[in-house]
């Protein structure tokens, strides 16, 4: 049954069924957020990554369902559904219902939900790009891996950069304005480079990526500085939930989003070849290793 | 955001949205379900866990996003996969997407699902019985429970019982035709006795249940009798997948399910005060400590 046109494959982030876009993001303890993070901005996040999912597909958000495996430490539990309901609130997704479930002693919590958008008028997918369109980018990226490393060296560490980590922003406004105009989007999750390979296979296309181009907010070059080492950190690191998208070379989203607050820039091009030619103003750049997060069991 | 309509105070097992109803189930290895049942049957049950909780809102199924969280042991959930198709191309429910997670080592697997049903004409709610309606279940109960137990005795034993416990079937016919003439409609899944005050006390209403009046099996008569005590052990097993229903005094659901092939019965009524009675062709019967499985943390 995967075959059915709205699993587009399985490859994508969000599912389209009738006038509903529908996505869902698993979080594990230890694994997607650390034990010490406060449970408050763990409910946080859990809507802001599903959230984000919604934003590169141009919805509006429609309704959550919750699913929580969980011990039993009622505390936590509070405060985790505090942060839910305040990102819920914030970017107007009502809470629907869902299932709440109890773990054996000692085993990890597991944190579920299900987003459901509204879908507009278009539905980008992260298969529809063309070689010769423009690689964009709305939003910084690199700031949440910063601030996990200061919260990894100090768990009192504050800051811009600790708050992009625990608290991010879905970029729900720039995908509903982008979405009729884009060639294909999708939210940069697990890492630039790898996100972007990603749209890049799926669209059928090799990529060039220009570390130099990389938008990097003044938090994260005061922590960070932006040599080669320092970009490579921030395009590989995840958590960004910035959004990643293709344009043809004529189109131009600062006229398309004009009066929006948030950072856009150009960040390379879909290739005929099927290579990913990673460039910065020194020249080629040699792939690292690892290009971000997979989250596959190992 | 929990007081949003479509939420039914959270007390329903189901969401409404537009044209759609929503559901989540989570279940948890080695709570929900045996580290030694075949993967292939928790695939199933999974999905069949979940088009019930559609049934009983009469709708029919559309599509279903996975959510794993899952240890590297490939051939299991090769099998666990397998067995979810079966169930999603028995019952036309299309998977549209998800997400799957790895766990650290040791940790139960996660395995949820939402469903995504269309709604009909009119989507019962566990709310809407009153006092003097009949309570009615269609399906039979106690054959799961009686199928666990006869794994938990011999984890090579096969039949009918141990069928029901790992390859439940959802009514979707029933639900579907029942929808527009019942007042209130719940699946049975952690116990007739715990679902059925559940469902008076949602309808603001007490319960008269008459345990002579249950529908049992013949292969569950032919395992575990029929006396009180094999008729309270049907009563609060779970896991049954049965839908229970309240109807008007008139109504007649036999006239209303001409030609369907599932059990119906009347097993009690709504009352208008606050009380659980409990009888049999006896008389009273003092109401068990456990009415069921109550799935919260502990």
């Amino acid at each position: 049954m995967v075959s059915h046109p709205g699993a587009r494959g399985l490859l994508d982030d969000a599912a389209v069924l009738g006038a509903f876009v529908l996505t869902h993001d698993t979080i594990v303890e230890g694994v997607h957020y650390l034990l010490k993070d406060p449970p408050r901005t763990v409910g946080w996040k859990i809507a802001a990554v599903n959230l984000s999912d919604l934003a590169a597909k141009g919805a509006e958000p429609a309704g959550a369902l919750l699913s929580l495996a969980l011990k039993n430490e009622p505390g936590w539990e509070e405060e985790f559904l505090a942060g839910l309901d305040d990102a819920c609130r914030h970017f107007g997704l009502p809470l629907l219902g869902g299932d709440t479930v109890a773990l054996p002693a000692g085993a990890p919590r597991v944190l579920g939900l299900t987003a459901i958008g509204r879908a507009g008028p278009v539905v980008p997918s992260r298969s529809g790009g063309e070689a010769g369109d423009g690689i964009w980018l709305a939003g910084t990226i690199g700031d949440a891996a910063a601030g996990l490393a200061l919260l990894q060296a100090d768990p009192s560490a504050t800051g811009p950069l600790v708050e992009a980590y625990q608290r991010p922003q879905p970029l729900l406004d720039a995908g509903r304005d982008l979405a009729p105009h884009v060639t294909a989007m999708m939210d940069v999750s697990d890492g630039l480079l790898l996100d972007a390979r990603r749209l890049a296979e799926a669209s059928g296309c090799g990529l060039r990526l220009d570390l130099a181009a990389l938008p990097l907010s003044a938090a994260y070059r005061a922590a960070n500085g932006e040599d080669r080492d320092a970009r490579l950190f921030a395009a590989t690191g995840g958590d960004d939930y910035a959004l990643l998208f293709t344009l043809p070379p004529a189109a131009d989203p600062f006229t398309l989003l004009k009066g929006s607050s948030f950072t856009l820039a150009c960040v390379g091009e879909l290739t005929r070849d099927g290579a990913f030619a990673l460039v910065d103003d020194l020249g080629p750049v040699p792939l690292p290793g690892r290009l971000g997060y997979e989250h596959h069991p190992s």
